[in-house]
């Protein structure tokens, strides 16, 4: 039998991450890396190599970062664990002895069971599968129509893809607006117009009742009555976690079907930890469970995990998603973290708002400079951020990363008021109307009154 | 007599964001801002007036950022200030009553006495005045080589303007590398390596001991008595404080010449408050008096001067600069933060470093992907921040506010490992290798052994 100190299930982001923290935070106990797949695709980079990629053998995440880890890759299907034992059976015959084991399983496409017409020909979901994608590749490339169906941002950024590679493309979402759990309205609205601005059809406010069609698809309906012809049709339209092998090892499973765990990214076996689309995880800000899945996420639990394996650290704890994440759509990125104005006030909470909108080079007559708008959602009480929504020019995806630390560490309005903040003509919005910072002076202002 | 409740001096980014901070903070107050120029020029933008814009005409201020905000608007030159009367003689005859001051009084370039030459013609500086700099404009069009004295930002970025404008340009510093104040030689060869690949000539390691010539400059002679024929000459080896008025009124001026102030960023009179260049700072780390210029400090200062003009906030401090600034050359950008490892080692910090070398798109297949380099300065014994360095495309100048933000808040590595980190195929490195966390990652790794 094969033995590892470290037994890492799963070879997407949070594998790796977990498998190359585990190594370098103990560098004498071995880790070992078990994955089904031959090759693995940069999980967000999918919707690229359906446009700006020429295919996906330009996707793949390079081996070499596991190997120059100090990390064993081990390409099997692990089908079985023994928890008593510290086993893993894989699909080759052969077991392998762990002392800790990180759960990294990931997640599958949903079909809703509901949906008409699902499994018709030429419905498609977008699984984190190279062979399924190469497939849908190929077969995208004989249909002129195509619809997508669920705007989030695998939908969205799926929808932009397809238009630049030449198709007829809609989008359809249920909720009024697109990217409706990451952004309030004013931002979402700003996203559509740039959608349709590159010529993607937008379906908001009605979802799909059934798609169409005897063999083939052919057309779908929605809720409204409305009747949209097309040659195919993408789901996304969410994603269920794989935790069928730690359900059969014994783990605890919670109702949405995530592995639970603790703050240390531990199931209640003390040798097992889960990380990343199979992981429980509570927000950050409400303190609900939720079924995000997000590479911001499951990177900074594959991290906690690792350096948690054999031994606690009570300052490295994972406190919940802030689902910080940010996307882009031509030459504009979007970037949003910890909650919305929506969901704020929805939860109950006493909260403040302000958007700043400005310019992010500056002076704003200098090539490619383009419009900036920071919006900010603040405790009342406390002047505690909440959350932060963004849109600018590419350097906005950066930009949510400020917004989400402050967040995390629970800081006020107050700590971005004092801050020191590097601009620079070419690279950022002006020192003197940096849109974070005039965003925080809004709350700050709000709060005197 | 004109009255208002609150006057700022000084038209540049301290003076406007003092001004219209204030004014957001104390509505029901008054707020006139006073100055020389009729026409203000992004001051950071300066060096873009001789490649990348046009003309100065493009690197404005709007005064509309003044008016919009409520600030009354006044040129005219402020010539004296009676601080027991409370009141501010201009160049104009008349009076201006306040009951608060705000001195942003700003910087003048240096022509050092003992450089021979200095006073010939077609020896330059860089002020912030725009007719002097439109002059420079026009009499540049007529030189073919073009010498520039000092490597620091300015510096660096008049020669890669210049040079983009078709002249030959040679870069003089007298340091062993170019921004070396704010990189250690690893990222200053880099940015070396980029300016000479632009087709700047570069002399480092000697500095100029004289200019040539009878009535005009005909050329340099450096310490090392190579020598350099020369058109023009251009200075940038540092400012001094405009502190004149500040003296004259009877306020405590420190050795370098800057305007004494406290955390509040307010002199030795309640009333008066002091920001920008012409203010006194110390080094957020290091804690020495410190002669630095530049905007993220001015635009902190000014911000904390404004909010507590009328009521103190003992959460509203100027801990010191952390000398956080950004710079492009080409596609590249550069930042930095905090104390550099050569000054950390120097002042007697016990540190650690790490410095990662990364890309900032993933895959790294996608157009436009960059080399992406984090370096890391470390308090060994208790893990905080003092310093950070980044390279990389132009996403960089948003990265490194993210490092200034963890150093004034003095946290540490751990605070980046735990983060949640939003990354995205366009904009950002990869999740699995962001250099900010695997170079924290590298630090923690240290700490352990």
């Amino acid at each position: 039998m094969e033995k590892t100190d470290v037994l890492v299930i799963g070879g997407s982001a949070a594998g790796i991450v977990a498998a190359t923290t585990a190594k370098s935070f103990y560098a004498d106990k071995s880790v070992m890396l078990i994955r089904k797949e031959t090759q693995v695709l940069v999980p967000c980079g999918i919707p690229y190599i359906f446009g700006t990629l020429e295919s996906s053998d330009q996707g793949l995440v390079p081996d070499a970062a596991l190997s120059n880890a100090g990390v064993t890759l081990k390409i099997a299907e692990a089908i079985s664990i023994d928890p008593e034992n510290k086993t893993c059976k894989t699909s080759d015959g052969t077991a392998i002895g762990f002392e800790k084991l990180v759960l990294a399983t990931g997640s599958t496409p949903v079909k809703p069971a509901w949906l008409k017409g699902a499994d018709l020909e030429n419905v498609y979901t977008i699984p984190k599968d190279k062979e399924y994608l190469d497939n849908l590749k190929v077969s995208l490339d004989g249909f002129k129509k195509v619809v997508v169906i669920g705007g989030g941002f695998i939908g969205v950024e799926m929808a932009d893809e397809l238009k630049k590679s030449g198709k007829d493309v809609t989008l359809v979402e249920m909720m009024p607006h697109v990217l409706s759990l990451a952004f309030d309205a004013e931002l979402a609205l700003k996203a559509e117009e740039i959608l349709e601005a590159r010529g993607v059809t937008l379906k908001t406010g009605s979802g799909i009742r059934e798609i169409n069609g005897s063999q083939k698809v052919t057309g779908i309906t929605l809720n409204n009555d409305e009747t949209l012809e097309t040659d195919a049709v993408i789901l996304s339209v969410g994603y269920r976690p794989n935790s069928v092998l730690a359900e059969k090892a014994g783990l605890k499973i919670n109702d949405m079907g995530f592995i639970r765990v603790n703050e240390y990214m531990r199931t209640e076996n003390p040798d097992i930890f889960a990380v990343g689309d199979c992981a429980e995880k509570h927000s950050f800000i409400t303190r609900t469970v939720k079924p995000i899945m997000l590479a911001s996420t499951s990177g900074a639990e594959a991290r906690i995990a690792a350096m948690n394996l054999f031994k606690l650290s009570t300052v490295r704890l994972f406190g919940g998603t802030i689902a910080i994440f940010c996307t882009a759509i031509g030459d504009h990125a979007f970037g949003a973290a910890g909650v919305t104005e929506n969901l704020a006030k929805e939860r109950g909470f006493d909260i403040l708002t302000a958007t700043f909108e400005g310019i992010d080079r500056h002076p704003g007559t200098l090539p490619d400079t383009q419009k900036q708008i920071v919006k900010l959602v603040v405790s009342r009480e406390s002047g505690i951020l909440l959350g932060g929504e963004v849109m600018g020019g590419k350097s906005a995806g950066e930009l949510i990363n400020m917004i989400g630390f402050v967040i995390q560490n629970r800081m006020t309005v107050d700590a971005l008021l004092t801050s020191q903040i590097g601009t620079h003509p070419l690279l950022t919005a002006p020192p003197t109307a940096y849109p974070l910072i005039k965003a925080a002076e809004m709350i700050a202002k709000k709060r005197r009154h």
